[in-house]
């Protein structure tokens, strides 16, 4: 696996793939892997080798400062950029993209992609600007390494649904696929800020999981009020001492808060845990086709 | 020259041009085509057949609803599609794509382009919301047609910095053409606007890139400070009867008002003349260098 910085030598490699006939997939991340982001890279593979031969992988590792608030983590968010190659090249990662803030930013950098629709609520609302910096980081990220297809994991559901609008409203010309969430035995999705978690809070954070999984029980045995779910699963949460930012049944498409429990609604869910935030979601029913 | 309306069928023909090395040049207009948008598309000629083996030319015709303001003239906007097709054919495009606006902005279409920078001040500030539209537009259009080379005019002096700006900051892998304006042979700038005019407004309308070229003169012999020009030709505009919404002395590629007339500065103006706006600008110091 190569290492590129540089927006030439990335184009460069791409083109001369592109020329052979491959198709690219494209796995974007922050860096400080795990073994979710690793899924990703293996079906970014997958799906670039079923469309092509010889299929390829770019990964890009990329703090992005325009989508943490003032007051979040950048400064301290887990950088490990040594191991993340070694651990890209061995799930099959063909490119590393690994661009300095000033390549993605140049000085005088004024241009923003807004999204609204799926950018409201939730995430949305606790970090105000937040998707903004995703999806003007994704677009640039899109023109920069030009893939065909690209991967992003269902465990921040309304960053896929605000990527799959902007590539959609913006007419990208890229394949978005869903990576379905990695968990820890105990149920934890796996996510780069666990590392913030304390021992203690560390064994708290799988009610997060439970919970939902628990409310998901409810909805496959007949509960059709997605407010119910809500208000039961905001209680457990409170019970178990996890401080609930936000509880929400939405159709996880478009983000619209579901009126009723249907297939493609996902229950989604913030805490916060000391002063580390989790995210979660699951899906109470399954979508009825795919939506790829 | 082929039209098509659909995407699918657009980069069907642009993929197949790529495959065969061709360089595929673009021009986005709005229609009521003039000798203007034709000097751009064989700009876009020259400059695609220059680069390669049998270069392309893309244009497209799409009255762009999100750059009108509500109390402007979407409606009225003149439309001669027949007309303009044949005049770009003549002119050596190979390919119109005219869009429905359903394809451009589908249902739920949430997620727009905002351009800080180069979109502040003059028209941004009369406008409010226009340059959002332009450079959303102007993405969508780059990422359907994929081309290699776009030409935009420089009497639209700020939407050239926008889209300079906006391919820079999101590295969309365009190359960026200014054309320069094209003058009926009194020195009243191309314009589809110009339709808009009665024939005593046209007969005053010269008076426009009159004083702006005036100050242009004041500025080779010698003057150098640009709050002179502008309050010299903001009284010249009134004396002639024409309704001045700014007169400004800009860096052309920042849009950032300029301290001293130095290479690369721009003298823009807007007017009214009844119910028209007009727009226009001259280079008061050629630019040093080439800036493509």
């Amino acid at each position: 696996m190569d290492t590129v910085s540089e927006v030439a030598r990335l184009r460069h490699q791409v083109a001369g793939w592109r020329r052979e006939g491959a198709l690219v997939g494209f796995v974007p991340t922050m860096g400080a892997l795990h073994a979710g982001h690793l899924s990703l890279v293996r079906i970014a593979r997958e799906r670039a080798a079923a469309g092509s031969t010889g299929g390829r992988v770019v990964a890009s590792i990329f703090v992005n400062p325009t989508q943490f608030g003032p007051q979040e983590d950048l400064a301290r968010y887990p950088r490990a950029p040594e191991r993340d190659a070694a651990l890209l090249a061995e799930a099959g990662c063909d490119l590393l993209f690994l661009p300095a803030v000033e390549t993605i930013y140049p000085p005088g950098h004024a241009t923003f992609v807004e999204p609204g629709g799926a950018a409201r609520g939730l995430e949305g609302d606790v970090r105000p600007g937040h998707f903004r910096g995703v999806a003007t980081v994704v677009t640039q990220l899109f023109q920069l390494v030009q893939p065909d297809l690209a991967v992003f994991g269902e465990k921040d559901a309304q960053q896929l649904a605000v990527v799959r609008q902007l590539v959609r409203d913006l007419h990208v010309p890229v394949e978005i696929v869903a990576g379905p969430t990695v968990r820890e035995s105990d149920g934890l999705a796996m996510s780069s800020r666990n590392a913030y978690l304390s021992p203690d809070e560390r064994r708290r954070a799988p009610d997060l999981s439970r919970t939902l999984f628990a409310a998901r029980g409810r909805a496959l045995h007949g509960e059709t009020d997605p407010r119910l779910l809500e208000v039961d699963v905001l209680r457990q949460l409170e019970a178990a001492g996890l401080e609930a930012e936000y509880v929400e049944a939405v159709d996880a498409l478009t983000m619209a808060r579901a009126e009723r429990i249907a297939p493609g609604v996902a229950l989604a869910a913030a805490v916060r845990l000391g002063k580390t935030r989790l995210i979660d979601n699951v899906l109470l029913v399954d979508p009825e086709e795919a939506t790829g």
